[in-house]
């Protein structure tokens, strides 16, 4: 069991390296080809390369190739019988996300459309869900305590499993890209829902499903060194952005080792804040209230601090669901809403902060250093997965027979 | 047999349309992304969209992952034992084309050095050997018979011969990708190879074999179908380029199906024109005579016609080797090579064709035709399928027992 483990370790150190020495060397080369942003949040407008991901996926795609024939090599040093079951999840497995390092990358140089941006994690994830389908193919639930007298012990979900399946990956993919937009945010969240599947994994390590957590170790191990060497130039101030081919191949590659380890409802707890986030961001997103191009925090020069941005529309521009769904905001204090009529027009006008974590942080702690702000929430990432853990272990036992 | 090959024949139909119908639709995108390139070759300098290539790719990818079930079909709906082994063969071409088109386009964008261009090939083929290790791992070839008195009936290459298949992947990516440079050569000669290959395989179905060739036409189908569509983009006056990403997927593919279809040695017959273009530009592309970035004909816009285009050096600066290698190819007349004494600095100046089958074409034919050059190119391409068919079939059994 540690040897494979034990390697996987190694070959992520040397990743790690690889990818601390590699991430600058490739500075200009992005710049050069037209691939960089302006910091939004800075005074000095300088060319920072973005989509550096790229970099980091590469490395860690490569790091798994080498890697790839270490779990079998009893079965081939000792002419035992190859289990090309386990192969073929982890070759799939790799499929999958390099496919979506192609198309996130794809996406920052092209701007893909947002259909795009949903169709594509879906086709990614075919590979993994045949895989699941010729390996596992179980699809039964086992159904919470609380609701076993209306649906028995057990449910088979059949085909709506493999769409649950799917749109975990569609929502991994998603859900870091739209928390997002400050230095350090992207990588920063995904470094802490990585480490949390790693702790998961080791404990798990002991139990009886123990090869399907070393099976995401293999991956986790790898993503979590790359990705911590980007942190280091994608912190306040960033050297580089990740774009979203951080975003996408993070996604994919926590929707794959939840998937084929077994653990994708648990894999879900770590996404807690993501899952708020996107929760809050739902008006915007389906259009519900007027939602700008970007809803990033604006940032103020003078004090050096970024301040909540917001989005000022008529009143009378909102449909009933959009009406409905600001007012539960309203009552229970989630957004900072301010209503001015006009004697001119008789319309109301409002103004509203755009609908992120990001700027509900800010509304209750006031402007903020941009640092701070990125620690800030970090720190609720870190505090959601040990209330994940709290939920996964003792509360369990509440709704399963453990 | 077939019943997949039918299914795959109406994917490959489907991604013919499909390939067709997008392509205009993303030439705005690429343009935009600074994604162009200018035909030198032209009067008119517009911006042509460039590495078109990862639209083709991804349809075939795409169509790939949905055809993917059907050749199990079988043992998925009649429970019979699923073969595990077939599948990842599957996958993990897949894998190595996938990622071979995210490095063809990372080139693209990012213009990597030559230095990447032969290795990371070899590292995108590691899958398919580690496959090959443990599906076959059968490195014995059969001597022909004129050498079998000193090496025996057969012989064991061992790791020699999976140095021999990585080395493919690399030869196959940059053979494509160094004969090219006018409209529709490219594409052209991969369209002619994917076609030959194709005839190759539908013989070869009725042999023992014919699992091997079913899968090479899997892969085959879609890659002529989506090439076709894009020859009709690129062919002259190209609307599209094809960019390093199309060379790079298109000579894994042909890798792929050369080795996992146990066919690798008549796949490089087919190949023949750019093997004798590799052997030409041998004393540019190793620097033993000086070489231009680039080695394009020259465009006359007087004749609209495309002339051999010219390095100039000084004899002096050629070492031992380079002068052997071109005092060989003048004593075979193939080189336009003037020589010109001055007598201020006592050195002999060189006007030398830069060597590749393109400008050997133009040295022979005199000033022709972009459109006319390519088709000139693409007969060379297909008597050279009829010779690489001569000699698998009739002349093979001279060397083997048939």
């Amino acid at each position: 069991m540690w040897f494979p483990i034990v390697v996987n370790t190694s070959v992520s150190v040397v990743s790690y390296l690889v990818t601390v020495r590699l991430i600058p060397r490739f500075k200009d080369m992005f710049i050069k080809a037209n691939l960089f942003g302006i910091d939004m949040s800075k005074s000095r407008k300088e060319k920072i390369p973005e989509a550096i991901g790229v970099v980091t996926g590469c490395i860690f795609l490569i790091a798994l190739f080498f890697f790839i024939p270490v779990p079998f090599s009893h079965s081939i040093f000792e002419n035992a019988d190859f289990p090309h079951d386990e192969f073929v999840e982890m070759v799939s497995a790799l499929l999958s996300i390099c496919c979506m390092l192609l198309l996130g990358f794809a996406d920052d140089v092209l701007d893909l459309r947002w259909r795009h941006k949903l169709l594509l994690p879906t086709i990614a994830s075919l590979p993994l869900l045949m895989v699941y389908y010729v390996n596992f193919n179980s699809t039964t639930i086992i159904v919470p305590k609380p609701f076993r007298q209306w649906f028995g012990f057990s449910v088979d979900l059949g085909i709506l499993y493999y769409l649950y399946m799917g749109m975990l990956a569609v929502f991994c993919t998603n859900a870091i890209n739209i928390l997002a937009g400050i230095n350090g945010l992207e990588v920063g969240q995904s470094v802490i829902i990585a480490a949390s599947i790693i702790v998961f994994n080791f404990i798990e390590l002991g139990g009886d499903l123990w090869k399907a957590h070393q099976f995401s170790l293999y991956f986790m191990l790898p993503y979590l060194a790359t990705s911590i060497a980007l942190l280091q130039y994608n912190w306040y101030p960033s050297r580089v952005f990740v774009g979203d081919t951080f975003c996408y191949f993070s996604g994919m590659t926590f929707a794959v080792v939840g998937i084929l380890g077994h653990f994708s409802k648990t894999m879900l707890l770590f996404f807690i804040p993501q899952v708020i986030n996107f929760i809050y961001s739902v008006p915007q997103l389906f259009h519900l209230v007027p939602c700008p191009r970007h809803r990033l925090p604006s940032y103020n020069v003078r004090t050096d601090k970024l301040e909540a941005s917001v989005t000022k529309f008529k009143l009378s521009d909102l449909n009933t669901l959009g009406k409905l769904s600001m007012q539960t905001f309203r009552v229970l204090h989630l957004v900072r809403w301010k209503e001015e009529d006009t004697k001119s027009d008789k319309e109301t006008y409002v103004e509203c902060n755009n609908l992120t974590l990001i700027n509900f942080v800010l509304i209750w702690n006031g402007p903020t250093h941009e640092a701070t702000l990125t620690s800030i929430l970090l720190i609720i990432q870190v505090l959601c997965s040990i209330l994940a853990f709290s939920i996964r272990y003792p509360l369990a036992s509440l709704f399963y027979d453990v």
